[in-house]
């Protein structure tokens, strides 16, 4: 892929706002196990980035997905799982389906603020009982009038605490399965949402998930998002986003590991010799440099192939799963290299591990994306 | 294996003190960051368990190493990895060295009172910059008298803010190398030994590890342990018992892992199916199976060979490797089939994760299992 | 596991049957696609290793299980493994079911035989179109006063050239799945018995594997082994020792090839340094070493416990699939580190690596064991 | 990558002279343990496809890397990895340094014949003693008058029987290591070039491969491709080359295996249901598809920035490795899944999983491929 100076100078403009308005300040959300969503989504609006792919009309940038994927590849240097993860559901998660599919009132009421930076947003499908399986979701809204009457809970929601507003998939019909779905925008000040309490994370701790209720949530039938029963269809279109965007995050992120174990490998003295001597651990790092670099090219002809509106619901099952793959196998090795240094929470590996860890659970799991991939390629009885 | 009456009493013994005197406490422990050492290590010298293979006359209980396995086996049932970890060192890493070559007086004044569970113990090996090369080490014991002055410093040292004496390996002579080094017994209240912060662990979080430094602290010579001289010798075969120590505490602790995950995946209802029925999982999780069962025999056996009084540093260290490498697939995939649920620190996955990565890292890494082994197997040139 | 001086004259014994009488010839049979079973399997009967567990009273040594372990241990030393095959054929898999369930005059009439090496025999229990399903199979046996009337064919079956009878598994009443099926003795001069054509293998290649086709094949009732209508649970016991003996055979032959490639690496200089000397290729090899010792170590363990009359199902499972997991392994780096050298059929590692190839795949495939396993372990629905 | 309407019909072209002059012939090449190399190759050339990437003035197509992506892509459907190979030395390996520095003569001489398919050529670098150190050669050419005298022995020489001519790689200097050696075209009918005997390989069988021996052959110094002493030079840049034709020319011949496993799995019924409905297999096979797609994506995006012009060893590197690891993968799944079947040669698969085998060892070892990469990433001491 080669880029234009308009993504160089993008790319510039995101690396600026992770070096000044993020990563100084990881390590303490990361302590105090939450971040200010509302001021840092602000300063990400205001440099334009959180409506990258979407209308001019609606303070969008209008750019094509490449540079969306500059902005998640960027992100990959946050040193904190939890930053990308939040600004990825405002911006791949939350947000395309009502772009897409929304009314001009509802963009102009949810989209223009979430695009400005002055509401942080949240996707609410996964439930409790059902993980990854959308089509058992039991969360339905009943038709009263000109309003949903919503009741249900919602599972693992990111910004969950401090979201305004959410783009929840409920049951808008008694059809089961895939069928008689809707998605709702429901704002978290509405009566009888309720908030659980922020869930304690192996990883990615800055960021806060929680446990949504929703007990006799009333909001009018005007906040559904595109066609009545169609939202399990969008749903799965906005789904194909994130998977992309999930591989992309990671590519800087493991490159950075890289050559972070890299460099400390060539300090570390050990029998007279610097650890990176040791052929075996040279061999292992340069097959996930490899593997890296495969990913990378793949996801970069991924993003073309997007930007040129064609589907890439195949690609991006791959992606993911091979970009979860290769995490879980560059975590391995760079703590091992380090050693008992790797261990200790001071450095940076062991939130490394930690946070990369979610890559083959969130937004599918691996599974999940095998099972895809099997039926796609006919791996399945004739 | 055939377990004896008397095994299986010995058995029933440590499972009620972990079942009684750990297991209720262990999450406010992980919590706390540390855990009463003191108190818990008298609960366990109380019932005889902190000198298994020690004679009688010092306290001990004149068991063979099978009991000791047996112990280490059932440790494993302990819901957080530092517990085991800690009095691992007092009973199998920072003792044995003094019990076999130790003076009468110094087996009274040190050993009575480790058994006795008097007294928390450590094992201060390693170094800042020497890391599992122990040949490397620096801290440097100079004879005055009848005393040794000793300069340097020590990491990674479990039970380090509460041992109230170390087994420390120092050099006491100019000579390189593997040679002129002494183990010498420093109680933790001498003037200048100085203990640096607790460090914050990725896992085994309950037990403190610290790094120690010694500021001209005088010892008499009389605490050296075994020959001067010898200390490296002493210390190496003091590291077998501690690397089949590590394998057998992994058995009970994998084993319940699986099962675990097994009731999970039965319980967990997913598109109508228990989890379980995933025939992709279901294999995955009976490798582990099988391959655990090959670790337990070769286990037994190893502890059986090792009661004989014959040598078992290759199985020693065949036993920590492929430990190592089951504890790493057990993780993955017990997080992996638990998903979300499994990244939630409420559920016991996480600290399970957390503690046992440790697996291949702690009392030397795999790559120093493989260096060892290829060594002894020929795998060098002639 | 401790060896008796009995054991080790045995042990002897059978490398110098293998020294002498096999591996001076095994290269011209490999050459021919078929060794003489007649000829040497009377070596190896008057030799009295094909009764190794069988009553004195039929030629049989008496002798408990660790010595047909030892037996097929030492097989592993053949350099080809078409000819550990078929004496495992002889020994442990067509002849069990007969010593343990047949009258006196069908041992009379077959098993001394066997025993003698005066008769190859086959066990004829795979089909073309149920693979490892047994219970699947189709060959019907329909009683016609005191004979049976045998339709069906059978695939895959080890000296079926060459047997003078084979112990067939057929359907004997019209009950499904494993009911109702009987194992009978077919001589294969019985008019209706055609032979097909020898097939050409991936490796084994001096083991001769045929078709056989069975065409209104008349047979006594009397040659039925056992209870009629028993015939499937019967294989299955006979499946156990088949299990047990494929891994057995494995050990010493995985054992040669590291030592080989070991030697290899020695001798062979590239860059003025042995091969061996690269770390990552010693580390592999060394892991594997590991492996086997746990193998060898599970093996004797097995041998042991089935010896004293217990149930090795799922250690029989286990043994089989990690015994094939490792050859698979070893047969990737043993051809890797030779290299080119390696890929020529002159030296010795092409033909390992095409017989060995079989363990995953003869005798149930892994599948088939992760199957067996996945169920004796609880991972299935509860 | 988007394919022209010229991409395609070169495709199809190369498509029929598979199908038509291949193919139907591969099984009697295969018996015969040769090809009718002087036949084939004329073919080859009537279509013009031996001299892709060469001058129309030599008889070259003058196309970009692209079209000779798609050639070695295409080759992978032919049903033995040998005429690939065969071919692949003819336009990758043995003439890619003649058309880039030899002199305008040399190019008539031997270039052009080598493009038309009248003249089968072979490259001669490797060396008994060697292997894949090229700097380590010892076949010596020692200048008299206009001639050089060259003395020494080639190995694992494709084409080596039926060249005739090879581009050979000898020492001209007394400079140790990397310098002093040149590139010379040697003709097989050159008094002193000795042919040994066709070695038998594992797999790619139908090719020939030998053993050269060159005594006092006298060859014009004329002979000499570009400048004397810069012989290792041009053939690393050659090298590079046959490691991106080796990746592509695995593409279609993974696609075509998992294509035909997936079909007889879905034929093969085993206990009433078809073999690809086990989710185990379906999902081992989901992932092999998945990094076919990474590797070919990558592989495309190589041929587009080689064709650019741009270096492309590091990416050559990675795609050897990456494809090596992938053919050894579907290999063992492949075989694995069909089951006995599979292990007869009646079978395609056995065929299958000799050939690729080579993947691994042939032009650069798989760690050679890691210690290039290990030293481009940096994986060294600084």
């Amino acid at each position: 892929m080669v880029f234009s100076e308009e993504h160089e100078a993008f790319r510039a403009s995101i690396r600026g706002f992770v070096d000044r308005d993020i990563n100084p300040y990881v390590d303490q959300w990361e302590e105090a196990g939450i971040f200010p969503a509302h001021e840092l989504f602000k300063k990400a609006g205001d440099i334009g980035i959180l409506g990258i792919e979407y209308d001019e009309e609606y303070g969008g940038m209008g750019a094509d997905h490449t540079f969306a994927m500059i902005a998640q590849e960027e992100f990959g240097r946050v040193h904190a799982g939890g930053i990308p993860m939040a600004l990825g559901v405002q911006m791949m998660m939350a947000t395309p389906a009502l772009h897409r599919f929304g009314t001009h009132e509802l963009k102009e009421k949810y989209l223009r603020p979430a695009i400005a930076g002055d509401m942080v947003t949240a996707i609410a499908v996964t439930e409790p009982d059902a993980g990854s399986d959308v089509a058992a979701l039991r969360t339905k809204a009943v038709r009263d009038g000109d309003d949903w009457v919503i009741n249900g809970s919602k599972m693992f929601i990111t910004n969950g605490t401090q979201a305004d507003w959410m783009c929840l998939l409920a049951r808008t019909s008694a059809e089961g399965g895939h069928r008689g779905m809707s998605q709702i925008i429901v704002e978290r000040d509405t009566p009888g949402v309720v908030i659980g309490k922020k869930l304690d994370k192996l990883g990615c701790r800055c960021s806060d998930t929680a446990l949504l209720f929703f007990n006799d949530v009333r909001v009018p039938v005007s906040n559904t998002i595109g066609e009545i029963g169609r939202g399990f269809q969008q749903q799965m279109s906005q789904f194909i986003v994130e998977r992309m965007s999930g591989a992309y995050s990671k590519l800087k992120k493991i490159e950075w590991a890289l050559e972070q174990t890299r460099d400390y490998m060539r300090d570390r003295i050990v029998r007279g010799e610097p650890l990176i001597s040791n052929q075996y651990a040279a061999f292992q790092l340069a097959e996930l440099s490899g593997r890296l670099d495969m990913l990378r090219t793949y996801c970069y002809a991924m993003a073309e192939k997007y930007s040129r509106g064609e589907d890439t619901t195949r690609e991006a099952t791959i992606a993911k799963l091979m970009g979860s793959r290769l995490c879980r196998d560059t975590a391995h090795w760079v703590l091992q290299f380090h050693g008992g240094t790797g261990y200790i929470e001071e450095s940076w590996v062991p939130r490394f591990v930690r946070d990369i860890r979610l890559a083959g659970i969130g937004g599918g799991a691996d599974e999940v994306m095998l099972q895809v991939l099997a039926k796609i390629d006919g791996f399945t009885p004739a």
